[in-house]
Order: structure tokens, then sequence, then C-alpha cells
């Protein structure tokens, strides 16, 4: 099935994938009195004298708008904000099928970094969370770190942290089938874009030691000549034996590969450098860095890849409904690391005794996976003092 | 009934007056492929290489943001962005409920006028149209003047045009069973804030020559000492005898009081002093200027209120789904003042041979009325040739 073509279709008769209903009686008089003038002027003075009961009278409790800029929009690059819509729109039919949240699609028309972050401080009244989509590295660096700060409710940019917490999730579940350990496994990250450096940082944290990054240009090392600061920050935190060379240099007895990068950049000798048992994900969308079966066929042991049309699926919408879910329901006030862990063990826990080569990660489509990833969330908020709504 | 504590209520119990639903199914792999990733790939670039086609392949055609600063939020002032949610949340019900128009509401988090203008500008790619809503005056002026000339897509300032346009819609049939002629008849129009002033611009347009502007000091008039440049304005065009006093003076022996103002601000004496078949439209909210039952005693003829809770409720609910569902039907580029005059006839035809001195207006609840207007709308913006759809 010609599924972009078909997708062509199907958008045409939609006419869109949400849509705001009115969840109240508007068939008489009495009806307009309470849910509008006169009567509406009193929740409007409950939330005057109190701002946090904007959280009780209006949506705002569960309301997430979805950020684009346009520039960085699944593979496709830059290609605008009003023809980024489509994947937003995409985005917020998920959040509400799959995490219950309303979600709104916000393109902006500007690519300048403060303009995006004095944009988007001036609408966070409005929402209980911001998640931040598709904008290009490195501003999306600045744009998260600066909101993160400012603002007092959950900000998440899902390229970086939604990836980082699936690919963590994929890879502790591969890891169990393959007899390996976080903390002795080489793992190659291709692509150091927003995606890629934040995967890296977070299997860090999660107790990888060995991590090489490649780029376009290979091989990411500490004193490299680059203009970009995140390169130069994550080639510090990376390739401590200093190593140089090209992705195939990097491949070379790794156990890890995980792709987020560009169409059909590894070859099947590349894979067939691999160590035993290696583990590809190849999430370049929407065509992976090497196909599965290729991959197979060169002798991985496992495969994933970002696309939904093969098993083990590592995309982020296995983690975007139940994060936001569980952030909303405690009114975390931030997304912490210990939340973003909480996600990642919350998917890899749900897949349990069914784990297999072919399902290291439950279905998308899955809704109590994703409640099992809101309630993991939640607790973490609580735990790590973060939620307005309950202590520890 | 105490409509206010009996809201309150509700709203904590409604906990949002909207929500956000997906529109497509997300069952299954096939789905995802469709709805998101990698199927949706090709509606994206279908937008990149032509922008209009936002309108067709997502809910752009049917969108419409609320946008407040909550700086003149009902009659209650300048409240703050978080506190003018549960009106915005209302219009955008309502929006829905009488006018099939998905509406978002959108309160920003600034009061200066070059930052309003350049979020919206910023935003208008992700809509079909721009409602912006209780921004105080002289503001409101120039933010919507900018955007309606920035902007290829409908800009409306509800509290402006919405009001003069139902106003407009009410003083017609109200001048009917008078037996009285635009053309004649004393106007005199209290409060010079947007509302006021658009409202007196929109009679003149209708062809009524005598009008008497007012405000917190009494009459406007040419030459008067004011920083206010809008009201500079409204004196060069109304007053033309170069009256001079208070309401209660600009009130005796007018033909038509029209209050957009303050609580309380008129007399019983007042209104027996104007003319025979007086006509009042106390519009002051949620408090009118003075109550329906004093002004009947008084001798009023007709009046009409902003309040659901009684007769006549002059209320632009019945302007702007039905105007917003026409100009996005044909994908007007702008509003207009043709179409803003078709959506008063189209609210005064639509009373028909019911018209009375208690029916004056159509219900805000009447659905029938709202397509009246919509169509009326429509209509007007395809023969002013402002529809992106279809030509004369």
């Amino acid at each position: 099935m010609d599924y972009r073509k078909m997708s062509l279709k199907k958008h045409e008769e939609w006419k869109g994938k949400i849509e705001t209903v009115c969840r109240v009686p508007a068939e008489n008089r009495e009806d307009l009195s309470l849910a509008y003038t006169p009567g509406v002027a009193e929740p409007c003075m409950a939330i005057h004298a109190d701002v946090e009961k904007s959280f009780e009278l209006t949506r705002r409790w569960n309301t997430v708008p979805v950020i684009t800029d346009g520039t960085a929009v699944l593979g496709l690059g830059d290609i605008g904000p009003e023809a980024g819509m489509p994947v937003m729109e995409g985005k917020c039919a998920l959040f509400k099928a799959y995490g219950g949240v309303d979600a709104y699609p916000l393109c902006l028309r500007t690519k300048d970094t403060e303009e995006i972050i004095n944009t988007i401080k001036i609408l966070a009244g409005s929402f209980g969370g911001i998640n931040l989509e598709d904008i290009s590295a490195p501003r999306c660096f600045e744009i998260e770190t600066r909101l993160k700060a400012e603002l007092d409710i959950p900000v998440f940019h899902d390229d970086q942290h939604g990836t980082a917490i699936v690919v963590a999730a994929a890879l502790k579940n591969a890891l169990k089938l393959a007899g390996k350990d976080m903390a002795t496994i080489r793992v190659v990250v291709n692509g150091a874009g927003a995606a890629g450096i934040s995967i890296a940082k977070f299997l860090l944290k999660l107790g990888v030691r060995n991590i090489i990054m490649c780029d376009k240009a290979g091989i990411l090392y500490e004193g490299m000549q680059t203009e970009n600061a995140a390169h130069k920050e994550i080639a510090k935190l990376t390739n401590r034996e200093g190593r140089r060379g090209l992705l195939a240099d990097a491949m070379k007895g790794a156990d890890v590969f995980i792709g987020v990068s560009a169409p059909n950049c590894v070859t099947k000798e590349m894979v067939a450098s691999m160590a035993e048992k290696s583990i590809l994900f190849t999430m370049a969308n929407p065509v992976p860095e090497i196909s599965r079966d290729e991959a197979l066929e060169a002798g991985a042991y496992i495969v994933g890849t970002g696309s939904s049309q093969f098993p083990n699926q590592i995309n982020n919408v296995l983690v975007f409904p139940g994060l936001f879910r569980g952030a909303l329901d405690v009114r975390a006030r931030t997304v912490n690391t210990e939340m973003m862990i909480a996600a990642a063990e919350g998917i890899a826990a749900y897949v349990g005794d069914k784990l297999a080569k072919d399902y290291i990660l439950p279905y998308a489509f899955d809704r109590k996976a994703h409640e099992c990833v809101a309630k993991s969330v939640a607790q973490a908020a609580i735990d790590t003092g973060v939620s307005k709504l309950y202590s520890k």
C-alpha cells in the first residue's frame, strides 16, 4: 500500500484531523446566562483573585499547544509553518486519542529564537503545558532551556526528549534480549541534531559510558573544528577514547547503532562490521538509514525503525501523550529528568513477559501502554516535589 | 436565580467549556501510517508547494482564535489574561454551537500594542480568521487596523463591530415599530470606548445623521481638550450642532439611547426627558445603565439589554458565529463594511413578521438565525470580490 498517496487522499477527505467541540448546553436563555453573560463574570473574578483557579474553572488543566516553526518537520526539513500543520494536527489527534489531552497546533511564522521564546511566554497563560515540535537545532536547545527556566508549566521539546525516552525504553528491552549491559555496550549515535544529542545525553544519564556521536562529517571528537556549540559540548561528553573517522569506522565493533540522520547512509557492510547481536534503531523519517530487511540480512540481531509499518516502531508517539497526561494530572511545574526516566521505564516495563525480538516496545496504539507511562510520570513528579497538587 | 453563583458552580463542574477531539481513527498501525508518519509527509509537501492547500488538507479552513489580552473583559475591566479565559472559552463554545466554527481561546500575557500585533501575525498561518476580543481602547483600533492591512484572512474585533452590527439590527427593527427613520432620529451613544465608537461609525454608514457621543465627562465635541485620538476623530464625525453638556443634556429629546458604558448611569428622569416612543439599548455588562423595569416605568417604548435574562438581548453572540461561518465558507480575505451591513440586515430580516416590542432580535440560541447571517455575509463577500473561492 502506498501510504503517502493514500494519506493525501485521506487528508482531503478529513479536512482536519482535530476539531473543537462545545462541552456545555447552549439551547436556551438560561444556558447562555450560565456559560456566558452574565454568569461568566463570577469565574472570571475568581481567577482574577487567584490565577491558579484557571486550572479549575477553565480547560487550562488539560491543554497543551503543539508549537513549531516548521523548520525541521519529519525528515523534510524547513518546509514552513503552514506545511508543518498536518504533522502538528496529527500529534494533537494522538495527544487526545492516547492521552486524553486537549492539544492545539500552533505553527509560527518566525524562525527567530527570541521571537519564538517571547511568543510562547505570551501564550503560556492559556495552557497547562507546552510541547515544542520540529524546531531545528541548535535554536531548539536555547528555546527549551529558556522557557523551562521562565515558565512554571511543563515545557517539553518532543524531538529531543520524546525520542530519547522511547529510544532508551527500546534499548533497555533490546539489551535484555541480547544479554548485554548499559554500562559496557558501545553505542554509535548518527545525526548530531536535536534528537541525536538528546539521545546521547539521556543514555549517559542511564549509565551508558561508551558513546560515539557522528554527523555528516563523521565522528565528533573533543577539540574538533566547529562553530556548533552543541557539537562542541556533546563531543566532550562522548567519545572518551578520542576516536576519529567516518561513520563506517565508528560502527566497527559497535553493539548499538542509533540513527536519527539521513536515508540510506548505512550499508550492509557497515552492519556486518558491528559486534555480535547488534541492535539497530534506524529512525530517519520517512526513509530510514538502512531498510529493516537489509539490516537483518547483514546480521542485525534486533532492528527498530521510526515507521509504523514495521515491528518495533521507535516513535515518540509512545511518549508524549502519557508524559503530558501524567504531568497534567498532578499539575507538575516542569518536566524533570526523573520524570523522563520514569516514562522510559514505564514504556519498557509495559512490554513485560511478551518481550521478543519483534516486540521490544508496546504498540503505539495500545492505550494501556500510555496509561502506564502517565502513571509512572505522575508518580515521579510527586516523588521529586514538582507536583502542585500532591506532596510526597 | 442567582446566575453568578450558579455559574461558578457550573464552571467547577465543567472544567472547561470546550475541548479538542480527534477526528481520525487511531486504532492500528495502518491508521497511524495514514494520519501520522510516514503518510503525513505527503500533505505536508503539498502545502509546501502551495500554501493555500493548508485550507484543504488541514483544519485551517474552519479555525478562528478568540484572542484577548484581558484588558477589557465584559464590564470587569483589566482583569488579566488568565481571568479572561472563561469569557473566551464561552465565546469559543458558542462559535461552535451556533456557527460550526472551531474556535480556540488565546489569552495573551502582554498589553503592548506592537507585541500583540506581532504575536498575532506570527500565529496567523495556523488559522482561517482572527477574532479579537476584549482588548481595551484605543489600542484595539490600531491592532485591528494594522492586522487587517497585513493579513489576508478575516480579522474582526468583536467588541467594536459585533456590537455595532447587532445594535444596528436591533435599531432597524425598533425603528420599524416606532415608525421612525434612520435619517431623522436623534441618537445618543454613551461610552466612547471601542464599542461605542464603532457603533457610532457604523450607524453613520447606515444613514443616521444625528449622533451625540458621550463619555464620563459628558458630550464629545469638536475642538474639546483631550489626548484621546479616537475621541477627537469621532467628535468630528458626530455632534454636528456642537452641543456641550452632560449625558442628561444629551438625552433630552433624543429618540434613541445606546449605552455601552457603566452601571446605573441613567436615571428615570433622563429616560422621561427623551422623545416619544424612545428606544433604549442598555448594554453595560453585567449591570446595565438603567434596569429594564425602570426604563419602561419611565416611559421607554422599547428596551434592549446585553443580558440573556431579558427580552431583546442585544449581544454580539448573534453576530460572530454566523459572520465567521459566512466568511470562512467563501474563504473571504477580509471582513469589509458590506459584509458587516449584510450581517446586520440578515439578523433584522430573520425576525420578519414576528417583530414585536419584546422581539426585535432573534433569540441568540436560534440556530436558524445564525445560518441566515452566514448566508447573508457569504453573499456580500462574493459580491464585493473578497472571496478566494467564488467570483461574483
